[in-house]
């Protein structure tokens, strides 16, 4: 930490702010600048009470934070990146860029079967549905819960793909982890530590989304959590942040993979689906996600969007699917990946 | 709703809109325009499976949502505002300007103590203090918890103070419920739809912070999930949402407090410390927030803000914080109300 | 400065840091940390070549500025508040809170006149409106430019009023001082340098508005421009930034008011009429920019805001412009001030 | 536009808007639902005083627009791409994507005349270079002006590359047009619509760069006062919006490519130096931007960015730069394009 103190601070506030930088486990070095002092505080801040209380104190300006909060999300602890099996055949954060498709919510077994026939002959590597539905309003459809648990396992069986589904609560965190070969952590879970706490122990990889009004920096302090409880399968997940614009329904920021592959030795995916909220957007966002160099991606795919129970309008129809996934073997060998 | 169709839209696309609106148990009419026709589909929109799925038929533009999306929260509902009692002698939403103060976390039964009987005598009518803290770091102090309630409910006893308290996850709901007199919902909460679900049930008033990236409306919808559980007494809180501005750790929207006021019959408070991260600028928001309307507000008040376990920067001392209730009353005054 | 080099930069990387340092005019200062080193760079930073360019250099993470980069507008440099004069009676920055009232648009000599005098009437100091408009549009209404500048003075003669008007090129500001007391920049030229500075030569005083996605320190960074022009006369406006929220047309940011206050000596004026961009809202945002401590408001105010040529939905109608001022004036009181 | 009446509304109120509807010459059509009537206004809005206005009626909830009020960017006036010749070898818009290199300000005759050669050398197209510099602070390097501009003319000459170089006044747009091959509007000028229309009347295609908090329609409303002075030859340029996120210095919004793309006839290029800020990331991005199907790019290069006057964190060494058109090759043969 470096603590700024106001110009024409008086010695009496600085010899205070030393004493609390000394007591809380530091040690404090000052630089005497031209219009105020400097105070830097040395020691490893991370697991220690917050240096930031000392911004309360007399004649100090702010406290401006130096390390990186998160310890086994970072590149320094880990420095080559992580690859993440999730069945014998499927791994992510290697070479092989992943592909998950699927509906946004399992609505029947005729729905999901077809739609996983469908992505897997196109070749996505993980189907993808939602059993549990975290929805803004109390009056839509919140999922067939464990009824689509069980309809993802049958759809598993049939087309051989392994499969990602979201947890919402810490209680169900055990039946899902049950039937998931990855669980997810949706966006408005990103925050929710007590699940993040308990996806941790559930000893099965976890997708981590990023918040809507999340910082880099944040999504990698939740993951810390899951990784701080023994997990170190985590993949981390863009899905379009919130801004002003409204020509799409979320930003999505693809700056942000390059931006955490400099960070952390996690695999990054990207949901292009969620980050426009229009199908007419998803595939060439797609392809963007891959050349800024995603270990994978996340893309809804319904067999009738005009009839789906949610997220109709960010669905591509199979044979969308299809055309955009030989785009994209093309732009992955470009980029030296596989699809 | 109203679908817009593309300009030169086929007519046969225009006869499957009409077709699906139909289906969905809406009443179509059309509007030839200039340049496009515009479908406007007659019925409520509550309940029924979304037109926004009928945004992926081919043709449409885009489709546009007529009616806000609640309905228990809404003033079409209820037109006379709520009035909520927490106890004897304390109401919210009533004539009467409400004061909730206390340290962001409950530390040790001499802090919370202290903190009660300072903010009591500077005329605060609720005591705060978390005993569960949601928190960024996973090597951040985490709370008391169980312990942390039980010292409230002392420092309560002590003090004469109803007592708010945030929940993080549906099991321990009922822990808290047997202890607060008022129930929080967090920012990062905001939409745990469970957790709404769960708190609504609790039979307890529920303070309800909108979420840091959470539109207005969103706000209203998750109140929804609290009221279509049968519980009415929602209190929502504004604290500050993320935008690009670095000066302050939030911005506080204060014109949400009249947006909702002409949309909900809910009671509205602010939280100044939350919403701006600056001891500094806690009281010229506050006043500012019972000049806009509010009914109560949010004030974190730590005896030693220096040594707080957390958002010390944002903590009034106690003198401080009795010199701008004394402000307070003289702004409650002339905005025809009293603290 | 402060250079925060990398975990385990090699010694060379430091030397060629240290050595820039030092070609730079600045005096470097090593503080060797647990995990990396921290290297001060003592010097005023300001009116020399960035060090920000150092952030290219190997072996370092980034680079933390620690003064602010203005002077004029800084507290630091003149710590008493600006009081600015208009006219023998009206002055900004001191007690009396001065409120600037009028239409959006000047539209003819009968709407100018008679809202003039309804201000007026109502007790407000200072006649605004537009006579050049930067409309979003080149298809909506521009304004009625020379001949709108006339009618203005003809109002300010008629009302006893100065007068407030925006500039929007650096070529029409001569004209523009040749008319108003008050010369606007408005929030889309809050950035525009050439005309900032032309301001800064006009010698008359200048009301800034901020841009919609400035942040404070820019804000002040433009006043500066004018302030380095000799012009000491300049007030600042928080008219609403561009966030998320459709609700309002921008989210007033009041927390701008006591966080410039704590940064400047100049005076804080606050805008909720373009700030909410709803009439309904205008009244209570008025009142708590008040209590935030705004030394001076700005409100739209037209006779017929049906038939407004700009900004209809934001203006109050004469009567509750009226209505509003009586409420304005005892939370001026309240706040120890008047109007 | 779509009028929303209350629920509940008075037969008077809505009589009172059919007739205004009618006096502002639209038909009313009025569509009786459920819990409110909604009133279309057929008739084309662009070009007559807005109906906007009409939202401060008695028993209007809210005016929701439904055509875009653009003409002659959109797409429905013009099907078929639009390709901007810049020089005989030279054109945006077509298969060819195009790269503009350079450094962000001319600094020397030197400087300027290295960088041509060597981003002529690796394959860029257009050279890029900053004489008229609109900085944030007056205390920073406000460019070379009609130096500068001399400069870039030897550099074109040298290199054999046109020049794309920043106007930021009214005045000077002649003097920028006699050197440039195309005329720059940068990211805080975006909405200055005088020298919107000033460089209009110039003759030469202008690149206009989004503002940092400009919706894609805004921006296409910008372009709309170049394309109504009678200049069909406008290029749009993404370079990054402004959000909470802060380890970038913008976040680059590529979805807007994909949006204009469906919205306009006019070429889209993007900026990752902007749009990021730091030069690590500007390859990815770069690589994406192309993917996304952005007809062409714009990359900050600099022989010392250690030593640059401006932009050094972002600027590109030519040995990067060079590597990275080597691999953008790759990228833009598998979207079918090239460069």
């Amino acid at each position: 930490m470096i603590i700024v103190m106001k110009a024409g601070a008086a010695k009496k506030d600085k010899d205070e702010v030393i004493k609390r930088i000394k007591e809380l486990g530091y040690q404090p070095h000052v630089i005497h600048g031209t219009t105020r002092d400097v105070i830097g505080a040395i020691g490893d801040e991370r697991g220690k009470l917050a240096l930031q209380s000392i911004e309360s104190m007399p004649g100090v300006e702010s406290v401006v934070p130096i390390l990186q909060p998160y310890k086994l999300a970072s590149k320094e602890v880990k420095k080559e990146p992580s690859v993440i099996r999730i069945s014998d055949t499927v791994a992510i954060g290697g070479q092989e860029i992943i592909v998950m498709a699927g509906p946004c919510s399992v609505e029947s077994e005729e729905q999901i079967i077809a739609t996983a026939r469908e992505v897997k002959e196109a070749g996505a590597h993980v189907l993808r549905g939602g059993a549990f539905k975290p929805r803004t309003s109390p009056y839509s459809f919140q999922g067939l819960e464990g009824e689509g648990l069980k309809l993802l396992a049958k759809a598993r069986e049939v087309a051989g793909l392994p499969v990602v589904t979201e947890v919402i609560t810490p209680e169900t965190v055990d039946l899902v982890a049950e039937y998931a070969d990855i669980i997810q952590i949706g966006a408005r879970s990103a925050q929710n530590f007590a699940l993040l706490k308990k996806v941790g122990q559930a000893g099965k990889p976890v997708l981590l989304k990023r918040g809507m009004s999340m910082t880099i920096q944040e999504l990698l302090m939740s993951a810390e959590y899951i990784l701080a409880e023994g997990n170190q399968e985590v993949i981390l997940c863009e899905r379009g942040i919130r801004t002003f614009e409204t020509a799409t329904r979320n930003t999505l920021d693809l700056s942000a993979i390059p931006v955490l592959k400099g960070k952390t030795h996690l695999p990054v995916v990207a949901d292009p689906s969620h980050g426009t909220g229009n199908y007419h957007y998803v595939a060439p966002m797609a392809m963007a996600a891959v050349a800024a160099g995603a270990d994978g991606l996340m893309i809804e795919v319904h067999p009738d969007p005009e009839h789906a129970s949610s997220d109709g309008p960010q669905s591509l129809k199979p044979a969308k699917f299809a055309a955009m996934m030989t785009q994209l073997r093309r732009i992955a060998l470009a980029a030296d990946r596989r699809i």
